[in-house]
């Protein structure tokens, strides 16, 4: 019975190391690399919502509504949708209206890690940071960095105030630049035609008693001596056409918003760094959030940089902290391959929408997309085709004068009306920078149109000719 | 050898079956409950910066400056300082100026499972959400929700918007009212003594043709006949004095814009849902967020709402869907106890403070406070004493015209001057809103002022008595 006995001892003994030695690398690995303790359901929450697949078209949020308040509700990309956005809604009309930057959701998806962000529910609940401002120190230095390193802003010597995205900015720099007008009679508010409409509903929306928008430069040029107050947005690259723009006016009286949203590698070639005495700037198209609604401007002057902070505070306290926190490691991640790679992604892809889309058009007689010329850009140091975030189409048939309808009719496509851009309908803006899905449904879509223009000339020469020749 | 041969097939046996055994559960555990992927070096970081323990009198943020690029600084409490905090600056100024609210920050550091959210970096990259507005309708439903809970302002039937905290909200508020104005004449803005001087400061920045700040209700009431065009702002409970308030002016041309921040169990009794026209309320003053800059307003009219919302977008396309995210997730936490544990935490916080301010200030003729009537809370469900965000302290001496100078000389306290509220600088108001640390530095500054005076009084009297009795 001994050996027996013996053998139930060594079994024992090696079940018992086993436990030991299990429970030690179990303990191990716990207390380690991997414990977690409060932000563990947070990030449990997080994947868990990020885990359902919405078939490739559309995306669940941790805010997006529930059923039953359980499950949450997939938000499908247009033309598709079912509860898993499986279903392709045939008849559907394709976006190419808004500006939403989708185009970079991929790269997202793709830096998972080191783009997500965990909030304490106690981060950051004073009105200011420590140095009293509203503006954290740590974001501002991100974006002086993001600059030097993509050479599309001077930021030296320049002071930096944080805005609520461009839009924001837009109002604290109208602000600034009017309220030092010591003239009775109100600054004229100029831009050139295509422009982005947002600014002249803004300023007519807050019918200051110290600006008033005039429209048109160019016209107004032609009716006004050099004594009046200007005030010109410059869009640079220009939206909706994507020119690299200058201010029409010059001079003492002259102040210039020189709206930079687009001027990123993605969308433009970047000839020099911009030094224009006021620059606004946003991530919504730099990293494509425009949800987080964040935005900066480099100012040279001190006083309008003072007079924007103040209108900055008052009219909101600053930016919210959260989106601080976001748009700062969104930039991190950028910076971490000094922009490489979210660079080559948005340019890479951009470009293809842009050829594609122009090997469509070119085959037809009846519309026309704005011309880009190649340029050298001293980031990706190489002259680079264009790769712009809007087309903007014309309608060359005399009678196409409606642009807008004769897309939206014929091929079940809407844009954006060229009218909303201060200029003839014969022109429509189509969005470029949309989902993956939205681009596909465009170009699909206009292939059919192209393909029947073609198709239609082919009958009518046969018909003219005489003869049928099918 | 059979048996020792079998011995060692048994302890071989044992041993692999232990170790997958082991492999087993340790592959369940990891995979279970527990398996985190994208999110878990994010949650990691936090819980990182949120361990760096800075002494208990300052605490260390994701987004804050760092040493050397890797140690988080410390962020320390007002009169501490050192690298963690340790040190006491015993001669600092005591800060009882602004009003962050720091009083509810251990609430959401117990809290701290239920309230942190990890977000994934292709969070809402979007303009807008499904329904195309800029409003989460789950965090619609969490206010409404909110409010029927806590009995403090009626919501059905009633539209809401969201605005960059209050402060936004006032804007939009001001121009909706203001713009329907077909009077040739900008609408009159008035305010009752003593009052929010941000409601000055920024009628007055944005110089509308519609609108004209004009100080005192009461002053107003006299010199105006019942046809002027009046917008009112009714701050209830008040800033600075905590007074349940209603508007001076009725009738058809008046319109008030309800400013409800403090109307919360922490800071008043909720006698009954506000039921205004046009109320504003925030997370600040709620759930103590106030950098997280997001507010509501909560309205009857249905053009005065959609007046709010354009100006909402057009001056910032809506409010940062990371404030939504944020706010959503902290009203949870709040719902999960019908608001219980938060607004039992914050006005057991509060009224322990006032207790102890009151008895500090009960002992000196010098210094008086604002009254406050206990009142029957629908909340709360009993009769409540006072609690309120700000103590607003009188100097009675006929010398002491200017108290914030007292304070600030004698007992090296800075609350903020009366003359900032429209009153006379006899008044000071001392937020009692802020750290643990601020407000007993706040006591402690103040004790010992209120006991020099009751020393002098001692010896002064013994001297008017002629004898020296101590």
């Amino acid at each position: 019975m001994a050996p027996k006995g013996k053998s139930i001892y060594v079994a024992s003994f090696s079940i018992i190391v086993n436990l030991l030695f299990c429970l030690c690398a179990f303990k191990l690995y716990v207390e380690g690399e991997w414990k977690l303790s409060w932000s563990r359901r947070a990030a449990e929450e997080a994947e868990h919502v990020a885990a359902i697949p919405c078939s490739g078209h559309g995306r669940a949020y941790l805010d997006g509504l529930t059923l039953d308040g359980k499950e949450t509700v997939c938000e499908c990309n247009s033309c598709y949708g079912g509860p898993d956005c499986s279903l392709f809604l045939t008849g559907c009309a394709a976006n190419a209206d808004g500006g939403d930057p989708f185009f970079l959701e991929p790269f997202w998806m793709q830096h998972a890690a080191n783009s997500a962000i965990a909030v304490a529910g106690w981060h950051r609940m004073s009105y200011s940071y420590p140095d009293k401002s509203y503006v954290s120190a740590e974001l501002e230095n991100h974006i002086r960095t993001v600059h030097a390193i993509v050479g599309n802003a001077v930021t030296e010597g320049r002071y930096i105030v944080f805005g609520a995205g461009s839009t924001h900015l837009l109002n604290a720099a109208l602000y600034a630049l009017s309220s030092d007008n010591f003239n009775s009679s109100p600054a004229s508010v100029l831009v050139s035609v295509p422009y982005y409409k947002l600014y002249q509903t803004q300023a007519e929306l807050f019918r200051s008693l110290d600006f008033k928008f005039e429209g048109d430069a160019a016209l107004f040029q032609n009716i006004s001596d050099d004594t009046a107050n200007v005030i010109e947005y410059v869009t640079s690259p220009n939206n909706p056409d994507g020119q690299l723009k200058k201010a029409v006016f010059q001079g003492p009286n002259a102040k210039a918003i020189y709206d930079r949203v687009y001027y990123w590698p993605h969308f433009t070639a970047i000839p020099a760094p911009a030094d224009d005495d006021l620059m606004i700037f946003s991530i919504s198209k730099f990293t494509g959030h425009a949800g987080t609604r964040f935005g900066w401007a480099v100012v040279k002057d001190k006083s309008v940089y003072q007079r924007m902070e103040t209108y900055l505070e008052l009219s909101s306290f600053g930016v919210s902290r959260d989106s601080q926190l976001r748009a700062m490691k969104l930039m991190n991640v950028v910076l971490e391959t000094r922009g490489k790679e979210i660079f080559e992604f948005g340019f890479d892809n951009l470009k293809k929408r842009w050829e594609k889309l122009s090997n469509t058009l070119h085959l037809s007689n009846r519309f026309s997309l704005q011309k880009i010329a190649p340029q050298y850009c001293t980031y990706f140091q190489k002259i680079r085709g264009p790769s712009p975030a809007y087309a903007w189409v014309k309608c060359e048939r005399e009678e196409d004068k409606d642009c807008y309808g004769v897309l939206q009719q014929e091929a079940n496509v809407y844009g954006r009306r060229g009218s909303l851009f201060g200029a003839e309908d014969r022109y429509v803006r189509l969005a470029l920078i949309r989902s993956e899905d939205d681009f596909d449904i465009l170009l699909q879509r206009l292939n059919h149109l192209v393909l029947a223009e073609r198709n239609s000339k082919i009958i009518i020469s046969s018909l003219v000719g005489g003869q049928y020749v099918s």
